[in-house]
């Protein structure tokens, strides 16, 4: 087989180890928590569909790209809690190890792209990464809101640090910022977010 | 909430569903078999990683947002197997009503476009169409090939089978349907497939 088309299979199948990547969020049914993979395919369609409330004019097929691979490194990293303050403190570190040889599986111009695009996702700078950042911390709200907060009850989430971590939504999106807003306060009233 | 983000996010909240529709293929580890979600979430680094393939040019984000939302309607028609005879008989008519109650509940021009656009998928003229069905069954020959034949051999799937579900790589990519060719003969060879 051709070399590079090789290289791009084998990427391909590397990276289907992410539909394994579990993380803290239950599916809107709350039978479950959700992977990766799933989780990356859900961004991508709210990519597509709430564009128009970026608050910067957005690439969409960039940030759609960035959002189908912005968690692969957790391949190799895991997924760290975002209220984990212990495994946070390392998670740069592993994340970085990670990128290079997950990445380093394509051939050497699409490694480089997806790299560089996943380094743009950590960074936050450009409209397209702060548009990312607020569809990845908006979907677990909008999911947790919806099955009765079940894995803020797990972690006995405090309301300040969830408007800690979703702060950045509003960079990205002053419309997305908003539903945050008002979701917080919602689960804070029924109980499912301690006020603290 | 906005009337329009409000119909968004109940979209949103209603394909979450598809992380529960299975497949019959397994992951490549062959621990479990994978569902719709994780499914379009591959087809579309797919898209973009290996867009440089398609037999015509493409329109990458249109393939892209295709293959996200392809599946959408198994939500209510469930996954039929593609060698499953009588299932595929009431296939068309079970994913018509399904499109239209699921797009439905997104904003008029929205509901519009996406239901267009899976139209567009399931009849397969566009270069878009074709690379997406290309795609679309190249993916579950990558993944059995890697891990074993393993959902071929629980359906006794014959060679003749896949050949045929496969032909319409072709159309969408002559370099993929190389790689489908080689895979169907490698896996003849070593028993997973059927020669009959």
């Amino acid at each position: 087989m051709d070399e590079r088309l090789k290289k791009q299979l084998d990427f391909l199948l590397e990276i289907d180890k992410s539909k394994n990547v579990g993380r803290q969020t239950y599916i809107s049914d709350g039978s479950r928590k959700e992977n990766d993979a799933e989780h990356s395919w859900h961004l991508a369609i709210m990519a597509i569909l709430l564009s128009e409330y970026a608050n910067e004019d957005i690439d969409v097929l960039k940030t759609v790209a960035m959002v189908l691979i912005h968690d692969i490194v957790e391949i190799d990293a895991g997924d760290t809690y975002a209220y984990d303050a212990e495994g946070n403190k390392t998670k740069k570190d592993r994340e970085t190890k990670a990128a290079d040889r997950i990445f380093g599986i394509l051939p050497k111009d699409q490694a480089e792209k997806m790299r560089c695009l996943w380094e743009e996702f950590e960074e936050r700078k450009t409209p397209e990464a702060k548009f990312a950042a607020a569809l990845d911390r908006t979907q677990p709200v909008m999911l947790t809101d919806k099955q009765g907060g079940k894995s803020w009850m797990e972690h006995e989430v405090k309301k300040s640090q969830i408007s800690k971590r979703t702060e950045p939504v509003r960079e990205g999106s002053e419309n997305l910022y908003d539903f945050i807003e008002k979701a917080i306060e919602r689960n804070v009233n029924n109980g499912y977010l301690k006020n603290e």
